[in-house]
């Protein structure tokens, strides 16, 4: 890891603590608490693991450096990176709300290895907490005010509820799907638009945005991250099916376990042939996993899936060219890229 | 009703439809139906007794003519109070995405005589749609930009997004109130302040930032509408104990059989008698009703509320004079903050 990213990505926890202290008075300590357990810094398993990657914040920051890096505008005479890590901190929030209330609508015990903040304090207290994330999460991208001007901070927090109304499209889909059997490819990309790739195009728009990039520079980050979320969530849809079980963490085949409508899944259903027919029976046990996989392999929905992936790829690194990233944080953004891109696990 | 009440609630039911209506595309038809019936425009029983009185928007567009109408400052030449409609939509939408959480939290089947959101749709899509109204109120009053200078969009939705995180701690002191028996008078403000007066103050907040009036005039305001909220909660405490039936449409004494944590009773917890004995024993029956609601009038809770209720009707009626709004739309504000601080329903 370069050292620019280690020093962002400790500016990352730091303005997340600094955030979600707002909770931290001592009448709200438990509300407090919730909050610090979610994000991986207290309670039982905390630490790295329980944190995540940071991903979305690191692009976020990654963007706004890059764009800064070769802007030569007056009015960003003494600015730089960290100046935007409110807005970092924002997105990294956005996508941790969504996820306290995924698990309680998912009913899911787990996340990253560690109990749910609904299972731990009940449901009424996790939906609460999920929405303080969201209020947070706006307040820390209006507190780009300190650094930006009030044009600018509109223009994120616009760029940042538009995404969110994304999710919530986004999370209805996925959830309006799970009784439907009628199901086609066409259902699948305005249900991961929302749900994964709407924030990670939030991440390089705002980034760019708040970098001072020129509107069509802005256009190309905006899009790349947009097409980086569809290439890795179709990636993400065929290891849930055939990745390797010691990489991947996950037992194999475990997406079509839960019934997840996947994209092999949802182009084989489109065919109607035996896999179709497997599907609308009802729920595939692990011991059907072996035939029920191979029909999906043989009714093409791996090589389809496998080159929709590509396609998004050459896409998403198509933008970023266009895009065209500088600097030290450029380099580390397009390594990041392609580590979400050809990632193995 | 003045002809300046009416429309000014008749913008603001334009206006709540056409920021929902942000929804209102073919594949989340569903989702867009699950806001529409919430906000009283479709399904059963819809109509005015189910949109709710639309007090808080209301007040809030009062506060922004009140302000204008008084103010000779030529930034707000050609401005009047139609250009602030999208912030009093902001706010309403914030009351109902608070509405549906709290059903959820609370297990309440109705509101407003309707079912409530996740009976019809189930708890998952129901913390969805109640997602969906908080980013839908933050797009309103971004929305602002249109008309305003970005300086006060900014300080709108900071002011906006504070009274929220406010209705997150009053929500996690409610909840967390519900297994504890040694609660006292001290531990009421916070949560009341939290979940009925951070509202009602950002409306008179807002409205008079948008009304571009000074700083101090803006501060009455707030204040204003900050004691009106704790004003307004007592006397409710007050009728879920001792109100008409007939009048409340609830059944009396009806928050004693709930077990809620009203000022009266928190007023007697304080003096650890006869009522707390009987408080701390369990839930209260109807049967129980006569005998504890008498408890609570012999103890003084009754008395303390009546008190309390006049006092902070007394300053919100001060910060009102020191406000002094003005014209037409003054007058209005006074007679609604009348009709709720007097009122018997």
């Amino acid at each position: 890891m370069t050292t620019i990213t280690q020093t962002m990505l400790e500016t990352i926890e730091e303005e997340l603590q600094r955030q979600v202290a707002r909770l931290d008075q001592p009448r709200t300590k438990e509300f407090h608490d919730m909050l610090t357990y979610h994000m991986g810094w207290t309670g039982a398993g905390a630490g790295p693991l329980a944190t995540g990657k940071r991903i979305r914040p690191l692009i976020t920051l990654f963007s706004v450096a890059s764009c800064l890096s070769k802007s030569d505008m007056k009015e960003i005479k003494g600015l730089n990176w960290l100046h935007a890590k409110s807005a970092a901190a924002a997105i990294e929030l956005i996508h941790n709300f969504s996820l306290v209330h995924d698990d309680i609508q998912d009913n899911s015990n787990l996340r990253r290895g560690r109990q749910t903040v609904w299972v731990k304090w009940g449901s009424p207290m996790a939906i609460n907490a999920g929405d303080a994330l969201f209020v947070i999460a706006n307040q820390a991208v209006l507190d780009l005010a300190e650094y930006y001007p009030a044009e600018i901070v509109v223009g994120a927090a616009k760029i940042l509820n538009d995404c969110c109304l994304d999710l919530t499209r986004g999370q209805f889909l996925d959830m309006s799907y799970e009784e439907r059997t009628d199901l086609t490819m066409e259902d699948y990309w305005p249900m991961i638009g929302g749900k994964t790739s709407a924030l990670l195009s939030a991440c390089t728009h705002i980034g760019s945005l708040l970098g001072y990039a020129k509107e069509s520079e802005q256009e190309a980050y905006r899009l790349f991250g947009y097409h980086l979320g569809l290439a890795f969530q179709v990636q993400d849809d065929i290891l849930g099916i055939w990745g390797d079980e010691s990489v991947t963490g996950k037992s194999a085949a475990s997406d079509l376990v839960e019934g997840k409508n996947s994209l092999p899944v949802l182009f084989a259903l489109g065919k109607n042939g035996k896999f179709a027919e497997r599907w609308r029976q009802g729920p595939i046990t692990y011991a059907d996993v072996g035939v029920v996989s191979a029909l999906l392999v043989d009714e093409g929905g791996r090589e389809f899936a496998e080159k929709m992936s590509e396609l998004e790829t050459q896409k998403a690194l198509g933008y970023l060219r266009q895009a065209d990233p500088q600097g030290e944080t450029g380099q580390a953004m397009l390594e990041l890229a392609n580590m979400l891109l050809k990632r193995n696990q």
